[in-house]
């Protein structure tokens, strides 16, 4: 792409571009030109924005400087647009893999993933034990099996845990709606089940938590604000916590967030911030800050996220917990609050690998998107990952981008890469992925405007309810033109052409998950949130191919920074190979495991 | 809906909309509020539109008269957004109907679908003789198997032809471009197969003309502009016109169309207004103008056009002749000029029924759209189309807009409806379609957003020599929000509901094909177009659906006004029914042709 030739780019041909090792493509670091601000020069800022006019010519201002109009609104291209990153279902020849038929039960579902989970972490590690592991689904089910624990005593345990997490000094944020009596109930009516021997699943009153997007009776579905709730009511659960709920899960409650996903730090200023219990004082990340810090705490070995601009991932980096976000429309979307249509998929937190697996095979399946071209797809579980079996394995690596992060987090990162090669002898490919930061905008511009439409009706009435940081981010997602949201399309058509020759060459693309860890929560951000676009830039540095594009990703905590916080690393995958992907990231747990440290804020559940 | 509640519409939910006869659903009339220009206040008002801040301010204005606000931008409706109308195949139940495989070659499907042809047109008409027909494919391809006539004989009987017409005092404005040189070299091949004894099909030594949107050697594609051909040089043929060529057609050249496709009324100020072959000092409709008035003339018995919002369909049916209009992706849309990526597709101009079909046989099939989602369809041909076979039609019918019309197009298109209840027995239901006009709005956001957004490269450079109403229609073009564009596919997918729940009971929706017929040319419009949007939303009254949601339409001429100037009726389709409606239209055509009327100019080119 020529930067400089009149107003716009001038991007080159699909077929001309090198995405070699020793491509020219310049490797363009987000440019972030908007200032760090809190407080009383955030509300400013907002009313500002605000003002028919000079609003108006602000965010041209802004759209401008932050390379909006040179690398989007006035770029020249040739592709068409892609609206909607839906895939053709394509029978990938992964290894080592079984598929589901999706119209399995749920419980049936996860019967046959069980199936597929490595005989005992532990012995996957060498033989030597880890220092720290979360339990797991398979340790909750033992323990009821066994009798010495009750999915009612643990649902007692649980309630106060998070009655004091909630409350000062901790004040977590975790939740922003759990009913301790819904709880007992679910529980009371699990360990029934255990009684009469009967348990309907592995899940059975396993606790499992929902970010406050996703509907869950008997809960209201706020999506972090103080209204939605009022505007559309919660009728029904999402097809998601339906299909948990009929495996026996016991759904613990609504989950903090981003206020209408609209940030990345999961500082709430209606339901406070989100915090990390790797440092109580620092960022969960977000938008589903609350379900990433909910299992990093020990409270749920697994949580549901939505995961439209690595809302999943981040947060699932930065506590130090395993993030999933399948393919584009692999899970149904029913019951979703709409905050956009194209880039948003509901994405899992866990404590483990097999628990993500466990889950992602159970809410997994058909019930076609809102597309008239429902696509029916069979489900791929990695089959016993006894995880030396999956070997010849490729990553694609760019250089610049994957060392485009502070220095903690690129040495562990590399760190891991070294060992897969030398654990796995998983190859590494070199590889350049080019305009990188243009899809970054054109993502923005895409979850911006549909943000903005989705919500456009509640605007008049609600909008001066919303935090200030948020406020400012609607006035922005309401500022493209319909040429910017159609030149974004075209920006993913062009972008998916280039993701499609790597995956010709390698079977994941590999990069951290986020440019940085958690950073401190300033007292000045409670109450009007916090402008960081810099930060943010840097958070949703490697999330943007995996929404924009529909991609299927997963992270796996790695490592610590200097402070003790974690880091993840990321793969991202060819649509529909959530197999390989889950394949991987057993490998990658099982070198990484050993060094799991526990946070700061822990829960043992299970204890006997 | 509520017309009166704030600022926005509130659309009821779908479910909960009568689409009966006694519906309380509103119709809603076009509601144009632009004054007719031409001439030096067509100037103004261009430079007006294109200053920065009065433009903005009288676009938004021009926006809330024509009830954009009210109907699109703050409505409320619970639709997610339809992008592109490109259903799934679905195996309909239609009856006497001969599928092709899509991979066959174009000769093998127009054998294929000569089997399809009922046995003689006049035969089909109660044994009485039309007082006026076209010449057939099978005409000429007669006509050369015989020896009296061969295709080089036709080739110069047709250049001496275009060229009277083209010269003054005719004028017609049929064709852009057109070599002599090269149609005499095409018929020479010809001829010289015939001699051998091998033609390649009844296609071979054929004239057929192409809307000069589409690509085909060896001329430049122009789009009705000055510029295009030198920004976007014509390299190879579209694929339509590779497949036409490949049956032995000889391609005549490039027609005359309204510029970029943005204007009804076919007036070109660069290659001169296409005049009606029914009365030559009227328009023939747009934007296909010229495919229209050569078909009409009698200088080619097929041509084709594309239709973005019934630019195939409106000329055709002011000109008195057949458009067919296929589902959304049954035609490859490769080597067309991309104006826009939703709702255009090329569609067939014909003399009669057995030549569209003959040539929908021919250009149809595979080759996947620019969706990752290409559908493979099998191709639909009624068999053996003796029209009275087909019985057990229902034809919805939504008397309000069918009666939105003018007097004599209202009180012609009613009495063919009974002649094809008292003929064949076709039940008429009477339903209700609701959100007209708001279909209209949404479906020009739409072509306008993307047809100003895929000319954006082109702006600065050439935008001053397009016509000055092509100026005013692109600047309204540029001037909608990315809200706006996604409140209108979400429109999309609600008309779609409508139109589906109406299908359930009807194979066909029945309309006038315009709402009016052709108007005259006035002289000052010859050099600055004309500002006309309330003849052109009369033109495009019946258009929207077929485009807007991808169905297939045909229209048929059915008589003509107190002038003698023609009029159209249509039928609009469920997805990939063409086989029904091309059957229907063989019936309507045949107990209305007995009526037919030569124009006032015609070229007998197959005369002995």
């Amino acid at each position: 792409m020529d930067l400089f030739k009149g107003k716009g780019v001038v991007y080159t041909p699909v077929k001309d571009v090198d995405l070699g090792p020793y491509s020219t493509e310049f490797y363009l670091q987000a440019n972030v030109k908007a200032p760090r601000m809190t407080g009383i020069l955030v509300k400013i800022f907002t009313h500002l924005l605000e003002c028919p006019i000079l609003g108006t010519l602000l965010l041209f201002i802004l759209k401008g400087n932050n390379l909006i109009h040179q690398l989007i609104t006035n770029a020249e291209l040739e592709e068409p647009p892609l609206f909607v990153p839906l895939h053709d279902f394509e029978d990938i020849k992964e290894k080592e893999v079984k598929c589901l038929d999706p119209f399995l039960s749920s419980p049936e579902k996860v019967e046959l993933a069980i199936d597929c989970l490595p005989i005992s972490s532990e012995e996957t590690l060498d033989g030597t034990n880890p220092s720290f592991c979360r339990w797991t689904i398979m340790d909750y089910s033992k323990a009821y099996h066994s009798g010495d624990i009750t999915p009612s005593l643990i649902a007692e345990r649980l309630i106060a845990a998070i009655d004091e997490s909630t409350k000062p000094p901790l004040q977590m944020g975790f939740f922003i709606h759990y009913n301790a009596d819904d709880i007992l109930k679910q529980a009371t009516e699990s360990t029934l089940r255990y009684q009469r021997g009967e348990p309907i699943s592995v899940l059975d009153g396993v606790p499992v938590a929902i970010k406050d997007e996703i509907d869950c009776l008997p809960y209201p579905t706020t999506g972090g604000t103080t209204w939605m709730h009022k505007e559309r009511p919660c009728e029904d659960d999402a097809c998601c916590v339906k299909r948990l709920r009929s495996c026996g899960a016991i759904l613990v409650g609504k989950t903090n967030m981003h206020e209408l996903g609209s940030g990345t730090s999961g500082i709430n200023p209606h339901y406070g911030p989100t915090r990390n219990p790797y440092g109580t004082n620092k960022i969960a990340g977000g938008s589903s800050s609350g379900s990433a810090s909910v299992v990093s705490a020990g409270l749920c070995p697994v949580a549901l996220g939505v995961d439209g601009g690595g809302s999943v991932r981040m947060p699932a980096a930065l506590c130090g917990v395993v993030g999933l976000k399948p393919t584009f429309a692999r899970i149904p979307h029913d019951g979703v609050l709409p905050l956009n249509w194209t880039v948003g998929m509901v994405g899992i937190l866990a404590g483990t690998v097999e628990d993500a697996l466990i889950v992602y095979a159970a809410i997994s399946g058909e019930i076609p998107y809102h597309q008239p071209s429902g696509i029916l797809t069979k489900i791929n579980l990695p089959l016993l990952s006894l995880t030396k079996s999956i070997s010849h394995i490729k990553l694609a690596k760019y250089g610049k981008w994957f060392d485009d992060c502070s220095n903690d987090v690129r040495v562990c990162c590399s760190k891991t890469l070294h060992k897969l090669q030398d654990h796995y002898n998983w190859k590494i490919i070199d590889v350049t992925i080019p305009e990188i930061e243009a899809m970054r905008l054109a993502h923005y511009i895409t979850i911006g405007s549909e943000c903005s439409t989705a919500l456009d009706s509640f605007k008049e009435k609600n909008f001066a309810e919303l935090g200030w940081d948020v406020r400012v981010a609607q006035s922005i997602y309401g500022a493209f033109s319909g040429l910017e949201y159609l030149k974004a399309q075209r920006m993913r058509n062009r972008q998916l052409k280039f993701h499609k020759k790597i995956f010709a060459e390698a079977d994941v693309i590999v990069s951290p998950t986020t440019g940085v860890t958690a950073y401190p929560i300033q007292d000045d951000a409670l109450q009007t949130g916090e402008l960081d676009y810099v930060n943010g830039a840097a958070l949703v540095r490697y999330s943007i191919a995996g929404n924009f594009l529909g991609l299927p990703a997963v992270t796996v905590p790695v490592g610590y920074d200097r402070l003790g916080l974690p880091i993840g690393l990321q793969f991202i995958g060819r649509p529909w190979s959530e197999a390989t992907l889950i394949h991987m990231a057993f490998a990658m747990q099982a070198i990484c495991m050993s060094d799991y440290r526990k946070p700061e804020l822990y829960y043992d559940l299970l204890r006997r």
